[in-house]
């Protein structure tokens, strides 16, 4: 089962402190080491995926990214090992979350036209 | 752990066959016996509801609402017995998935700020 079938949420209020959407950008810093970078990989503008960065920030107790200051875009960026560490328990979640209802999803859409 | 949480789509092609909203919907619609008056216990247009309503009925094999004729919004509409059973799966689904991660996301909810 595609586990982006299920959109896993980690609430702080009123915000998503964690999400699908967060986590692939947290991918995407990594492999571009800018938030620009991750940005444009990902085809969101650069002020939305700042602010996705600043939520995730904002809302753990250890930022998930840390920027470099300096140039047009701020410099690079990368995931702290806190991050990490969050983004590995996140995808632990989605699967685990998946798989324990793969067979009764599998039911569900045999029943499709 | 809050079931609302997890959001799980059941996809056609490009679409969603079921999803939290269409879910919801269900249950207002066996709680008014109308789409409208459904649409208007969940806060949202009529044409909202009918075409998440006509969603779901092209989605699957049977349809899971049926309407009767007549009124200025098309009278009364009530869930199928295979409607039933989808919500009644889906409901399951969610259940399942939350419950299979439950220790893992208080885990996660721990380390917010």
């Amino acid at each position: 089962m595609n586990s982006s079938l299920l959109k896993i949420h980690i609430p702080r209020g009123e915000e998503s402190a964690m999400g699908p959407g967060k986590a692939d950008l947290l991918d995407a810093i990594e492999q571009a080491g800018s938030i620009s970078g991750a940005a444009r990989a990902m085809g969101m503008s650069y002020k939305r995926a700042w602010d996705l960065v600043d939520t995730m920030n904002r809302c753990f107790r250890q930022p998930l990214v840390e920027t470099a200051t300096g140039g047009s875009h701020g410099g690079g960026a990368e995931v702290t090992d806190f991050g990490r560490d969050i983004l590995m328990r996140y995808r632990a979640i989605q699967h685990t979350a998946s798989a324990s209802v793969e067979d009764e999803v599998q039911a569900l859409i045999a029943l499709l036209a």
